[in-house]
Order: C-alpha cells, then sequence, then structure tokens
C-alpha cells in the first residue's frame, strides 16, 4: 500500500517477550518526551474488545499477555525513525504466569487457562464453546452408527496425522492508515480481504454507527486469508483517535507478519477409519485437534471445516467428527488459503493411500469406488444435486499424469522415484451473499462497484468479463474501483473461494437489472412495450426485430444531451442454504457449492540426503465452467507452488510460545529453482447455480499438493512421512525405519 | 484542498502576457534541462479541445493566444520552488494581433476576430452563433407585438446599465491533482462543483470512455460558480499523461484566480421600457451585452438567463429582448453566483425606481401592480402553477424594514440617508437531473451517495434531514462522503441554486424505494403482504398496527447475523420541462421553479466624499418551504455581503487586456468592517414539486442588493447611478450633476 497522506504519522508497536505475562505496569513518559511523537497508547487506554466468531481481543493487551508478539503499546510519530527509537523508550514490568503451548495439553483439566473465562466473550457461529477450559470452539458431525460402522467393517485403521504452523507471506504485508474526522468518523484505508467485516467488527468495537466507520481496501500485495479480519487496524485508528485529525500509518516489519499477524494453524489429527476388504468405506471417526494460539480469530471457524470436510469427498455411511479450536500462549492461528481443510486433506488423503496399500488395492481405484456421484448425499446429509465432477479430476489426472506408464528410471541408485496422487473436496463460506452495482455512464461504458478485493487472483478481471458478456460492452469500457464501505453495497469477503460464484451472480444479476431498466427508458423512444424488448450488444433491439438503439442514445434521449448514469443493482444468496445443526452436523445444505480436485506428483527422493524433489504436478481441478481460463491456471499454479512449500520446506518454528525463524533469511519459502513442472487441467462440471456455470478455485489447489507428495515418497521409498513438512531428515528416519 | 499522494509532482503554468498574439515559437528545452522537472507540455502536444457549451478552448493555446493570461506552456517538477523556477526558463516568442476588448465593438463588422471560425466548434444548447462575428452565443425572446406594445404605453423610457467585472475570490483557489494508471484511466481529485461536468469534459476532449476517467469532488472552499468547468484541470491531465504515473497537482496562484480562472461577465444593458401612466408595464425591450472574453466557456448560458429574466418577476404583455456572448481578448467570463440574473436584475430594478420616480408613484406600489401572481404567465409563456410568494416578499420587506416609518436623521448635514428597494426573481438550470442511493448498513445506519458537492452552503445537512425526516432515522447516523464519478450516481452540477430541489428530490425517492424494499424483506418475516406495511421510525409497520420490526432486524434475519447492505435509488428530472423555442424563447417550462426576493436597504451617503454606508439591508426571500433555517439565512447573509461588494467596491481593473489589480491588496471585497445589519426573512411558498416544497436559495440573495442600494442612494441623494460599482467618485459626479 504505497498510500500517504498530508501530515501521516508513523506508528510502531511495542510486543510482549513472554507468551503468558502479567502486565504489572506500562509507562510511556520517556516516549512521549521525545520530540516529534504525537501519541502513545497501551492497553490502559483502550476499553475495546475485538473479533470477528468470539470478541476476546483487546486493542492492546490489558492486564495480561496471551502470546509473545501481542502489542502492549502503541505510539505515532511524525518519522519511522522516531517512532523506531520512542518504542524503545516504552517500559513495561511483567510477571511470568505458567502458560501452555501444546494444544492437547491445553484441553486437559488443570491446564493453565489463556483466558479466565471466554464465556464472557460475546460470539458468533454454528461451534460450541466449552466452559473453564482452553476449548474455544468444538464442532461436531454425527451421522449414522459410527459403532455399528467399525463392527461393519473388515478392517478398522486409525493413524495420527500432524501439520505444521505456516505463515502467508504475501508479498505485502500487514499495512493500513487510519483518519478521524472532526465528526468523529473514521476511515481506514487497509490492505484487507473484507473491507465490511473490518467494518463490522470496528463499528461493534467502538461502539459506532457502521455509517460512521468507512473501509477502503486499497490495492492488496496477496493475502492469502491473513487479512480477512482486523489485525493492524485497531492500532492505526486508536492512535488517529488521538492525533487531532491527522492520518496514522501503521505497516508491519516482516518479523511482525511472524510474530504478530495470523499463521496457519498447526493440526493433530486422528482418525480411525472402517473399510471392507474391497475398499469400500464404512466408517470414519476423526479428532481434529487445532492450535489457535492467544485469541479466537478465525479458530472456530477453521477448526470447523475440518468437521465439515473430513471424510474427504467419499461416500461414508458412518461418521463421528469432532474438531476442537484451542487456547494456547502461541501465535494466533488464523485463516489461510484452504481455511482448515488442508489439514484435514492431508489427514485423510494420506490414510487413504496407507489403507490402500495396506489391502492391496490400487490407490486410484480404491479411490474411485468410494468418490461422490451426482445425486449422493455428503456426511452432513446433503444431496449433491448439480456439478459433481471429483470422478472426472480423478479420471483426468490419471490419464494426463499418464498413469499407466511407469516413470522413467532415475539417472543415480541413490535416487528413487514414485507418484502419489490426492484427491480432495472444499466447500465455501455458507451461508453469505454479495451485492454488486453496475454503472452505465451516459457513453454507455461502466463502472462495477463492489466490495471484493483484488488481491492479485484476477477477480476484476472475472468480472468485468461476465458484465461485458451479458450486455454486450467491450471489456475495454468496463472498469472497476477499490471496495469502500462508504459507497460500494456488501460482500461477506474476499474469501472461501467465493468470489466468482458469489459476486459473479450478483454481476449478473445487475447487469439484468441495468438492461432491464434501459429497456423501460427505450420503450417509449421505440413505442414497443418493455415486454417486447431485450438489451443485448451494447443496445436494446424489440424482440425478433433488427432495429437498434444503443445505450448512449437512450440516455441521451432520455435525459438529455447533458445526460445522466443508469443503474442495476444485483445481489446473491445461494438458495437453500441451512446452518447445520449444532449437535449433529446436518443440514440440508452445507455449502453454496463444493469444488474438487485431484493432484498427482511425480518425486524424486535422494535415499542418501533426504532430499525431495518434485518432478511434475498434475493438477486436475472441478471448478465448474470457466469464465477465465489463463486466470484459472494461475490460480493453480499458485496455489500448487504454496502446497509444495508446505509439503517440504515451509515450517515457522515455535518454541515454549517464541519464534525462532520470524524472517525470510531462516523460513524458507520455494523459489523459483524450486518449482516443479506444473500441469493444470480444467474439468467443468457446470453448476446449476454459479453465473455461466462456474464454482470456485482459489483453496483446492493448495491442499491435494502435500498429500499427493507424501504419498509418491511413499510410492518411491515406502517411506511414510505422517507429519508437516517432510523434511529431509524426517524422510531419512522413516526410511531408517523401513530398513528395521 | 489539503491533498498530497507519495510522488507527487507540483506544476506551473506559463501564462501569456498579450491579450491577441500569434505564438511565433515556445522553448521548453532550458526548462527540461532543469533537474527535477519531470515533464513540460506545450499547445503543440495537446491537439485537445474542450469547453461545455462550445469546444472552443485548447488546453494550452495553440497557434496564438486570445487573452492574457491564456496558459502557454506547463510544467511539473519535483517541487513547487523547481517548477517556479523552471517556468522562467520557457521561451516563448510572440507577434502581436490587433485585439478588441470592448464587446459592443466585438460586435461590430471588421473588428478583429477572436475566434476566426467559431462554426468549427461543436456546440450545444439553444443559443445561436453569428457566423463571422465574435457573437457566440445569441438569445432571442419575442413575445406580444413589441412595436404595439410602445404604441400602447403612455410613457417609453430607454436607459443603459453596465456591471463590473467581479471575481469569485473564494476561499480556496483553483486546485486539482491527476494521476493516470498503466491502463490510460485518468483519476482527477478537484476542487469542483460539477464532477460530472468535468468527467464529460474531460473524456470527450481526451476522447476517453467516461468509465475510463474518474472525478473526485474534495471538500471544496467556496465556488460561487468558478468552478462548473475545467480549468485547472486540463493542465494537470496533460502532464500527468506524461510523468509515468506519478500524480500531478497543480494549485492556482490567488493572481492567476484574477487572469487566468473566469470572472464575472461585465454587461452592458440597454433597457427601453413602455408604461401606462398608473405605473402598468406594457412593453419591454431589452439588449443585453456579454463581455465573454478569449474562450465560451459558460458565456452562452449566461447570456442566455439575461434574456429569460429580463422582464423581472412582472407581468409584461409585449417583450422583445435579445441578449449577446460577445468574444473579445479580455479574461474570460464565466459563471458566477446568479448566472447571468444579477446583471439584469441591476438594469431591470434600477430602471423600475427610475420609472416610478418619473411617473410619480411609490416604487413598492408600482412594483405590487405589476408582480406575478399564481396563475399568470411569464414573458416565457409559463403558467405560474405553484409557490409565487413575489408579492409577499415585497409585502413582508415592507413590514420588516419599518418603511411607513421615516429613517431617522442622520448625525451629520454632511450625510444623506435613504431607502431602496428591488424584487427580483431567478430561475434554476432546466433541464437537469439528479440521481441518489441511499446506503443502509446492517445496524440500520445510512451513507447517502450523491454527486453534489459541499462547498460551505451546508448542502449535506439537508440532505441527511431530508433522509433522517423521512426515514425516522437519526440525523447522526447518516452520512455522507465527497461525490466521485466512480462511485456516485449522476448530478448535472452544484449551481443554479437547484441542489436542494433537484437532489433533494432524488434524496426522498431512494428513501421511499430503500423504505419499500425493507417492507419486501420484512413481508415474509412479519408474515404480511408488503401492500399492508409501511415504513417509518426506523422500522417496518404493519398499516394500523402497532408491532414493529427494526430495519436492523429485517436486515439480519434476512441476511444472516454478517448482515448486507440494502439501497434505494432515487431519481428526479422536473416534470414538464421544455427547452425554449429558438425564435421566440417560448416555452411551457422555462425552469423548474422560481426564487423571488425583495431586498430594502437603508444607506447613508457622504455628500462631500461619496461614501456610502448601507445601515441595514431587510432580504426577504420565497425559497419554498425551509428545511434548515438556519442554513437558510447563512446563505441569505453571504449573498448580502457578496452583493454588497459587487455594489459597492469590487471591480477587477481590465486595461487594453489587461488585470491591473489581481491581488487582494488593490481587489477591494468587504470586511467585516464594511458588513451591514443583515435581517433576513424567509417567505415559504410551498413548491408542489419540491421536496417537502422546497425550492432554492443560493444565488437571489446576490443579485437584489445592488440595486436596492442605488435606489436607497437615489432616495437619499437624488443621485442615480446606473453604472456598477458604485464609487465614490460616482456618486460625487452623480450629485454633481444633480446641482448642475
Amino acid at each position: 500500500m504505497d498510500f500517504a497522506l498530508p501530515g501521516m504519522l508513523y506508528a510502531k508497536v511495542l510486543r510482549s517477550p513472554y507468551p503468558h505475562a502479567r502486565i504489572v505496569s506500562v509507562d510511556t513518559r520517556r516516549a512521549r518526551a521525545l520530540a516529534g511523537v504525537r501519541a502513545a497508547i497501551t492497553g490502559a487506554d483502550l476499553p475495546y474488545l475485538f473479533g470477528s466468531a468470539v470478541r476476546d481481543e483487546p486493542f492492546l493487551a490489558r492486564g495480561k499477555v496471551r502470546y509473545a508478539g501481542e502489542p502492549v503499546a502503541a505510539l505515532a510519530a511524525i518519522s519511522e525513525e522516531i517512532s523506531r527509537e520512542a518504542i524503545d523508550l516504552i517500559d513495561v514490568e511483567y510477571e511470568e504466569l505458567p502458560a501452555v503451548f501444546d494444544p492437547l495439553e491445553a484441553m486437559q483439566p488443570g491446564s493453565p487457562l489463556v483466558h479466565e473465562d471466554h464465556t464472557a466473550y460475546e460470539m458468533e457461529g454454528t461451534f460450541t464453546r466449552c466452559t473453564g477450559t482452553n476449548i474455544i470452539g468444538h464442532t461436531k458431525l454425527r451421522r449414522g452408527d459410527i459403532e455399528q460402522g467399525f463392527r461393519d467393517s473388515d478392517f478398522v485403521f486409525e493413524d495420527i496425522f500432524t501439520t505444521q504452523y505456516v505463515q502467508h507471506c504475501s508479498m505485502e504485508a500487514h499495512v493500513s492508515v487510519a483518519q478521524v474526522a472532526t465528526d468523529g468518523a473514521v476511515t481506514v484505508w487497509s490492505s484487507c480481504q473484507s473491507p465490511y467485516n473490518l467494518l463490522r467488527d470496528l463499528s461493534k468495537a467502538l461502539g459506532l454507527p457502521y455509517s460512521m466507520v468507512r473501509v477502503i481496501a486499497t490495492g492488496v500485495g496477496g493475502a492469502f486469508g491473513a487479512k480477512m479480519y482486523l489485525r493492524s487496524e485497531p492500532l492505526t485508528v486508536a492512535l488517529a483517535m488521538r492525533t487531532g485529525g491527522k492520518p496514522v500509518k501503521y505497516a508491519h516489519m516482516r518479523d511482525e507478519e511472524f510474530i504478530g499477524a495470523v499463521v496457519k494453524h498447526p493440526a493433530h489429527l486422528t482418525v480411525k477409519t472402517g473399510v471392507k476388504r474391497d475398499g469400500t468405506l464404512v466408517a470414519r471417526k476423526m479428532t481434529a485437534v487445532y492450535n489457535t494460539g492467544g485469541y479466537a480469530d478465525a479458530g472456530p471457524q477453521v477448526a470447523r471445516n475440518a468437521t465439515f470436510s473430513g471424510t474427504g469427498p467419499y461416500r461414508i455411511p458412518h461418521v463421528w467428527i469432532d474438531s476442537y479450536s484451542v487456547y494456547t500462549n502461541n501465535p494466533i492461528g488464523g485463516a489461510f488459503r484452504g481455511f482448515g481443510v488442508p489439514q484435514a486433506t492431508w489427514a485423510h488423503e494420506s490414510q487413504m493411500d496407507m489403507i490402500a496399500h495396506r489391502l492391496g488395492i490400487d490407490p486410484a481405484e480404491m479411490r474411485m469406488r468410494n468418490l461422490y456421484d451426482l445425486g449422493d448425499s455428503t456426511c452432513t446429509g446433503e444431496l449433491l444435486y448439480t456439478s459433481v465432477g471429483v470422478k472426472d479430476t480423478l479420471r483426468r489426472a490419471l490419464a494426463v499424469s499418464d498413469n499407466a506408464t511407469p516413470l522413467p528410471a532415475p539417472a543415480s541408485p541413490k535416487l528413487a522415484r514414485g507418484r502419489g496422487l490426492a484427491t480432495m473436496h472444499k466447500l465455501t463460506n455458507t451461508p453469505s451473499n454479495s451485492s454488486a452495482i453496475v454503472k452505465m455512464h451516459q457513453d454507455g461504458t461502466i463502472n462495477l462497484l463492489c466490495s471484493s478485493v483484488e488481491l492479485g487472483q484476477g477477480i476484476y478481471t472475472v468480472y468485468r468479463q461476465i458484465v461485458a458478456e451479458r450486455l454486450g460492452v467491450p471489456i475495454e469500457h468496463i472498469r472497476i474501483g477499490p471496495a469502500d464501505t462508504h459507497y460500494t453495497p456488501y460482500d461477506q469477503s474476499t474469501s472461501g473461494s467465493r468470489s466468482v460464484f458469489h459476486m459473479g451472480n450478483a454481476m449478473l444479476r445487475a447487469a439484468d437489472d441495468l438492461a432491464y431498466r434501459l429497456c423501460v427508458f427505450a420503450s417509449p423512444l421505440l413505442g414497443v412495450p418493455v415486454e417486447g424488448l431485450e438489451f443485448r450488444d451494447g443496445g436494446v433491439v424489440p424482440t425478433g426485430g433488427d432495429r437498434l438503439i444503443t445505450a448512449k442514445e437512450i440516455i441521451e434521449k432520455t435525459f438529455g444531451a447533458r445526460g445522466s448514469t443508469v443503474q442495476g443493482e444485483g445481489r446473491f444468496a445461494p438458495p437453500g442454504t441451512q446452518p447445520p445443526d449444532k449437535e449433529t452436523g446436518q443440514t440440508a445444505k452445507m455449502s453454496a457449492f463444493w469444488m474438487y480436485a485431484t493432484h498427482v506428483a511425480d518425486v524424486e527422493v535422494d535415499v542418501e540426503t533426504g532430499q525431495v524433489k518434485v518432478l511434475r504436478m498434475v493438477a486436475v481441478h472441478d471448478a465448474g465452467t470457466i469464465i477465465n481460463p489463463d486466470g484459472a491456471e494461475g490460480q493453480i499454479e499458485g496455489g500448487v507452488v504454496q502446497g509444495l512449500g508446505a509439503a517440504l520446506c515451509e515450517e515457522m518454528l515455535v518454541r515454549d510460545g517464541i519464534v525462532t525463524n520470524p524472517s525470510f533469511a531462516e523460513y524458507k519459502i520455494p523459489t523459483a529453482m524450486d518449482v516443479s513442472e506444473i500441469v493444470p487441467v480444467l474439468v467443468e462440471a457446470p453448476h446449476a447455480d454459479g453465473p455461466y456455470g462456474a464454482k470456485g478455485l482459489a483453496e483446492p489447489a493448495l491442499a491435494a499438493s502435500p498429500p499427493a507428495i507424501a504419498n509418491a515418497i511413499f510410492n518411491a521409498t515406502g517411506a511414510r512421512i505422517t507429519s508437516l513438512p517432510i523434511t529431509p531428515e524426517k524422510v531419512l528416519q522413516a526410511l531408517r525405519q523401513i530398513v528395521k
């Protein structure tokens, strides 16, 4: 966000070095005394709580800190240099408290409590809190009779899988600017995914009318879930409330992204699966524990997704799943591309491979036997009535990867090659709604108003395509500006792969509404009743006729040469959705749509060093009708690379609550040299409710890669890795276990 | 506009010192060579023409300059200091051309032509151009039989009146910032009154789709007509097209406001009036010549207003009016509060007083005899079917000024006291249309979207009042943001006193539309058909019932706890308006509404020095229903002071095309010490088509003051001044003429 305002001040934040400590005192006097410092605040100044699911987080720590990295004091000065100098002049005295870092320990009675009474917080959602414990979210799925299911099975396998801390590593770190007007209205410019989430959460926290808070989502340099909720904004706003109208900017340094932003939840998943001898799945019991850290943020909803996608895209009659979002004194686990599903996919797709091998069945064959078909019901009782392309993703993946042909032999005997596959499904934010305005100028060209955010995923191009197609207006004549909650209508968020489906539908409806309004204006001009008119190719045509009046002519003849604007409005909320039952997770419609994918990984393992190289990733996705093939392939490629990082090298190390590698020097993301050949393939199973049949795509490309890679390593070497990331050390250890 | 963007460059403009000259050469090489200069342009670079009525004005002079002050070259540099230094390094060679400054001379055959062939320009409007002359706009009014009218009259009087150059003197000078995106889209932040005028004119000039030009009207520090059309913006945009995406700011220095912005047209008005012995008006012939200067800008429309308001608010059966907008080599005459009407009012109200005295009739009595009543037809053939409060303004003015009681005697025999009055009417921009969006957030609070501009006139408060009243939402919950043509719907402009009436109506309709939509959402929640529901007091009520659901509950029950926004849209174009016939000026409806006013001035004249002091101004206005009494009184007070300046002290002196007093040291505006007692009075004749019966108010307060003052001077001393401003020299000269 290369953005500045006249007179802008620069904020810095002092963060706790302790994971759990009582704040004995905070003294900002020395900092305030430094020339150029304009405001300095502590938790004592800010009696506000925010949080999208659970309102548990203070703007600055009050009374105690709950994770190392928690903001304790903040200040704003006329330059970055001065604020950096001043922040070191703030004196804080802490008294350390017993801490808990492991979520399994944190769930036990007698564990130190991160929040003494979390039931006192406002909350929202279909999860359950467990009073007197660190469990802030528990979600249940109950279907069939799980014990009967295991009794009916020929084999029952129980395995444990774990995932690590991953940081989003957006090119652009969290950054926001806030300014407070003389009437108390707050404007926030933010690199964010969900301006309306921010608006809502800020308004509620501050007790301001929504109309007095304005969030402008500037161009965003990557988000991946990290920018869904408030993070830097409460601090810029709180400071801006004390600067007499001067704007305040706060931009995270890279280390603050690791210690003070949100990270991907590490998860501990115990999966017990009953199968028939022929590979038919009969029963699945799963317990998923997500380490949510010091504050809830999106934790309860992230963990909830593990519940509802825990079976994978397979028919399983008897299911019992519990997932838990657990407070610990660790950094905050938040939303991350896939929103809890990649962790579950890692577990069920690894185990699927393990079971197939245990039963001596081809892993692809075993999946094919169990995968959803049109007309099946999911584990939550939802009838799959449209767009079930999952078997096609598997078939195409096998074909494109040339699965029938063995991999060519490696160059050296110390190298082993193998192939693995993984299939997955992903739900989207449900229920949620989107609104759009298609605004036509006098010359027939168009501005689009919506609160979707362009994060680099190319969503604005897709909206322009949809409207251009519907109205017959050249795409070059359609422009879309940034989301701004003062002007642009509601959208839940740019997340969950939901934008093409939800906002795309809203755009279509808005375009139709505009077309109808233009027909109404054209009717008296053409002397034809509006029922006899339609809008196409940028103008109005009498049905069956060929006389055409352009949009420009309609507007200028109706409103005069100085013209006017005409706008259409559209809103979309997916039909038939219904929140799941709290005790059983059952619902007639869990998700507005389901996405499906199969990845096939070819890998080469150096059995002497444990180094794994991915040779090729075939990534086949059913995202419904594809509106922008280039963009879709780009999404898959980006997701595969991010999945590669999660599979092989990325891990934020946290020892006793302290992040030990908060920099790109120590935290390894894949470079161009690490990227394999990627073969994106699009299987289009049109969705009955999607715009032109489209669904979504952004998240699945990440989730299927790690298990496909792990399964390929097993195929190459017989070594099974159940814990992410798959480091050379773990590979060597697993190879040694085979030898034994 | 205290506005800056990162990397912003600062523009300076080189202006012609000659009123009419051929440009032999412009050489920017030395300026470009200066370190820190980023772009330098001349007319040769810019083959674009702009102009709202006549597309006659280049971004920078091409081939020749037409007034002293015309931009010839412009540059942008990294600091104001460098651009100031660089501008002196531009070398221009001129060859002077014969010039014409007096519009009466300019109308004569054989006069030098300011534009060799103005018929080559695109134009728009209901005026006529006279080929081969300097007359760029001629408007006609023909009603009855003018010669028969004079024959039917007992007396015919012909008098000539003139007005001077006045500058708007907004606190904030013209200023804009432009930035060009990589896709070529242009964003302009401007201190302007008419973002959509700017958008349209820029798009047309540059050949860009409207959707690719975005005009944001920032908070404006006064406008008074000067900021209706493009002025600084073409230069910032042209420079920004050459800076690789860096924004460019150009702010007028105060002297540029005088020489390079627009000024109030000086007018020369010949008024010939036939009357019956009892004061009944029978015939009016008028020729009005407006000195439009080097480019048309709003000239043709400003002069047009003199035609259509030239009779004053009086019944006159025989009328023949011609008004002319004439090119000269003088500064550009533009829009100024009253848009041509104050000049005409000066003429007809001065002459009305002169005729009354000549006939020996009380001036108030003579006016009362001729003033419009409901059911009368105007000189353009319009039936006055609603809101004709003009007689009431006169009655109230006489009562409030205590007209029956003579003024107390002055303190010294060298002081003479007198009282004078003037009555006037004012039309508004017609036809024109306005659109608004009333956008409700989940918590029931509201943002208003419109393209009206807050100029200090308080219009945003009025809109908030209107919507608060209609929906029963507290005004503190309603916020309105700046006009932004990307987001906010069309409005013609913030001018002509049109905003309360036009946009107020659009706001009402948008509020009604929102109310209806909320009823639609409430219907299934309440189990009541939508026809049985209404919205009031911030919620929906079944007709005749008392059960109430709040807007917040409706939205949250319809869209879930994460909510949505709901918006209503309203548009208003006044009914029945019709452009006047080009040859006769006749139309069934000339103006969406008419405003009326009577001012009574008490003055004291120092007969030794000629100094005039206004003791009191009673200003009675019929603006229809008043929505914000404080704001309305403030408008009147400001207008009276501006009228005081125009009457007594303000005059931009132009000698042979050169402005000789382009600063506040030499150009005198009234100070707090000069301001008399002002008694604003509001007569409310509700308008059938106005929002809650409101009309408009901004302009009339200016127009009625100068003739009231002149008439009071006559009443005090017998001296008649027919030429504005009424300087002490003119008073002394007129006094000497009486003595003779």
